[in-house]
């Protein structure tokens, strides 16, 4: 039946997965589980492909006419503007036209329509719906809707999950995932000094090596809030040998929920949590910095002045230096106070150039749900093989 | 002389309606009064050329680039979600570049601008306007401001009315129309099955036949202070041997006014108006269902909480199944309680297909203001005369 | 260092023009000092070819592929409607798809985040940033963040500002400079009788000649605080024997401010100040209008009723009988009752046009901004010497 879907939200993340996907290719894009790491590969090895495609002037003019004459709704009722902003921008280097809708008060809502109508209504009208509500489960429920309606013959589109509630984010756990990639894969350029850099890293850190697995992942700030921790920690349990460490201020609001620490305790995850960064900076392969979600205060109704030292997961200069030189650092944004913007010219500050990420791979995700993840492959083949690889700019 | 426009508001709606044309083509589309008979069928026909072109990727391109390099400005003042969205889907799937004006608070307004000068504004920077006014006559007396500016030699682009104050909003009412025409199309496809339809509906109920004439129209619920009830009811009119039926709590601030009623009469309609649906359900060959209209109530110094039982005019499963198998059940949206989702999957309710018929009408309309029809027409043939018809999907 | 900007934004002008200009080629448009007679000249000449350009639709489709699959932002946190919609106007006239922020509170900074992250946010994913701030020198420490990135081999891009705090408007002031250039450029159409024309003027008004050297300008109204009086008085400067008449209430609210007086003296321009229009209406060659800025009266303190007589500066018919015959009415808009509507019908009424030409002057700039002018001028030359030029419309 429309419109009730407790069971379906109630039922394992394997069950569920199963349902957002079809002919074994995603359906809709929801939580991050969804992803193994096959398909975070292809994701990855897409965006690398759009984002060097996107240097030149014929690879752009490729992109633009991808999924041109199509239309996009972006939905976001819940403030944002990276998320929503780089999605328009990987939206609209697809051709995609774009619809929004952020500010809630100017929508049919306020006429007690209900949200599922409004879905329905998008759907009627694009051909592609990204979200971000502060209703934990609504990007859920509405993929459900899109399948049930098509089941019964009807016009049914992609659901994109943006962020929902305090739970899921996973385009970001992407884009994350997909910058710690290009920072570990120091040889990627083919170049002969990346080779030498690679072997002088060897060198200097025994066990040291390219890709993901087998890292000391750092997660410092707001851990149990953040939702992009979540999702990200969930994604590198599919990698081997990997161990998180959550730094955290001594206070339940800020630790890693029990539900996490399971998950990654049945994956076999290693996990560590500490409450001051000096504990760990050493040795980390990759530091990712989350601000103070204090919006969620007020929800809980502590006061804003009654929070504890929070000096402890605050990033220093003095704390860079003793951090390894290839660790990259990140961070979701926006940023508060614990990045200070001396650390921004250091080589290792990672956060921008991760927002950038941010565009390619919302964009080969975008293309892989309308299937044109192929033409991208083909076309970057043909382009790039008449080329002299190493003749080409950053 | 420029922004006087008093006389002309005041005319005889003949009039009014002559000064809206030009060269037998409409210049401005203010209210539903502008549309015959025949220039019904023409942007009704022109819709579903629209409609069978979106469907494959050429016949998009086709669409996409024919009013391409243009811009529209969609200065919608009055909260809309549905109208506005599919008014801009209806002018991206033409190619236009769309700009949008929705809270009035962020324009020059607040800056003590008259809204002239802003209308004019828009027609500097932009090619089309579409409007949506809490103000009755705004979109009116912006089409008179565009004459008297083409007159003086200057500067003009065509108004459309997305709906102004309680009185009209004619492309509803198109869209209501051809949601109707399909609905009584029933051999539309040519298919021996749909004929087959047809046989039975005639047998079953004698007097049927297809098309919109000598057909009982229900309008249900708030039917005094629905503008798209009067759009509606002035367009079916203009068919031969209609009944209208409205079914409205025994109120006078939802029975239908006193003008509209005397309007009807004039035009031979057989008016009839009940309290309770239960009263004629069974025999109304297309019903539609309309919302509350609480917004008004504030307006008028009634307390929210002062209304009549409206019981009578809420559908019920159990009414739907006394219904008349073809019977469509048509709804402008937003709903509130006058439908129950449960009756969303009955093959009858046609409120989510009267949607997406919005953007087709609201397209073909656009590309008839820019003359853009017979281009359409031209190549809609040339795409479906080298295929087989049968083989299309829907 | 990266957001230090204090040193540089107290050096002189000479200098920071020269900081944001590369190649002799503007970098970044902050200031209207940055312009000098030549790049004026170059502008406005671009900004005629787009507009004749755009009057043709080979020329339409031409403009719209000139810096196609590229994406502007248009970061408005200070609210405007005319500078914002006709810079996205002139932005999708040449292909950029926009985006937009004008709520800021619907953006990251209400979770704190810094306006430079979000303008290297900005950067990471548009090719360009139009911004209007309440901010004095926002958009001139976006352009030194934009220089310091791209010192440092990261991604940088263009900084227009459309206007900052209560200082400066310098595309207002460009577009200003064109609608003068178009009223005082008689014979520009080559016609005999515009000839005929000019040879009338010059009898009738000794000294009368075309171009905007040797004028008398006469700006009226809120002289002291309207940001774009300022603007354009700095390029007026730029011409031969001009006279600037300020006429302002005689209230230090309104008048000049000290440091622009000082800074017409030392460029050798005849200033002017009066209290009431009709002391010098007869002989301008161009007239001014501006409105009461009365939204700084509250940041200062002022009851928005203890305003003095503003009957001086207010134009009427009486005193437009009076003006010479070729004197262009201009006004920045929105107006509010400084120029009754009566007066739109008169000839001189420049005003609408002036904003009209806020397309094809940004548009100009734009194209200039990505080394697009040559093309233009080409694609120009190629259209117009194949037609007769005496056949093109206006």
């Amino acid at each position: 039946m429309l419109y009730d879907y407790e069971d379906r939200l109630a039922a394992p993340v394997r069950l569920k997965a199963a349902s957002l996907q079809r002919d074994g290719r995603l359906s809709h894009v929801i939580f991050s589980k969804q992803f193994d790491r096959d398909l975070l590969d292809h994701v990855c090895d897409l965006a690398t492909k759009v984002r060097e495609l996107a240097r030149l002037p014929e690879g752009r003019e490729f992109l633009g006419s991808l999924i041109n004459n199509r239309r996009a709704m972006l939905y976001f009722t819940q403030p944002s503007t990276r998320t929503f902003l780089s999605f328009m921008a990987a939206s609209q280097m697809l051709g995609l036209d774009c619809n929004e809708i952020r500010d809630p008060s100017l929508s049919s809502e306020y006429k007690g329509e209900s949200t599922y109508d409004s879905i329905r209504m998008f759907s009627s009208y694009f051909d592609l719906i990204i979200m971000r509500s502060p209703k934990a489960r609504l990007a859920e429920e509405s993929a459900y809707l899109m399948n049930d309606l098509r089941e019964s013959g009807m016009r049914s589109v992609p659901i994109i999950n943006g962020g929902s509630g305090a739970d899921e984010h996973p385009t970001q756990a992407l884009l994350d995932i997909y910058t710690a990639r290009r920072s570990f894969d120091i040889t990627s350029s083919g170049t002969p000094s990346a080779f030498k850099k690679l072997e002088h890293l060897k060198a200097k850190y025994p066990g040291f090596d390219e890709g993901l697995d087998g890292k000391t992942y750092c997660f410092a700030g707001d851990v149990g809030r953040g939702r992009t921790v979540r999702s990200l920690a969930n994604l590198l349990s599919l990698y081997e040998n990997v161990t998180l460490v959550f730094v955290s201020p001594d206070d339940d609001r800020y630790r890693i929920q029990d539900d996490l620490r399971q998950r990654l305790h049945e994956a076999n995850v290693t996990v560590r949590e500490e409450t001051r960064l000096d504990a760990v900076i050493d040795d980390v392969d990759l530091l990712y910095m989350t601000r103070i979600q204090r919006e969620w205060d007020k929800d809980t109704g502590v006061a804003p002045g009654e929070e504890p030292d929070l000096s402890g997961v605050h990033l220093t200069p003095e704390l860079v230096a003793r951090m390894r030189e290839y660790t990259p650092i990140l961070h979701p944004f926006p940023r508060n106070e614990e990045i200070p913007t001396s650390i921004d010219t250091d080589p290792r500050a990672m956060y921008f150039r991760q927002a950038r990420n941010g565009i390619w791979v919302r964009a080969a995700l975008i293309a892989y749900l309308f299937a044109k993840d192929t033409d991208i492959v083909r076309k970057h083949s043909r382009f790039f093989n008449e080329r002299h690889r190493y003749n080409l700019g950053g």
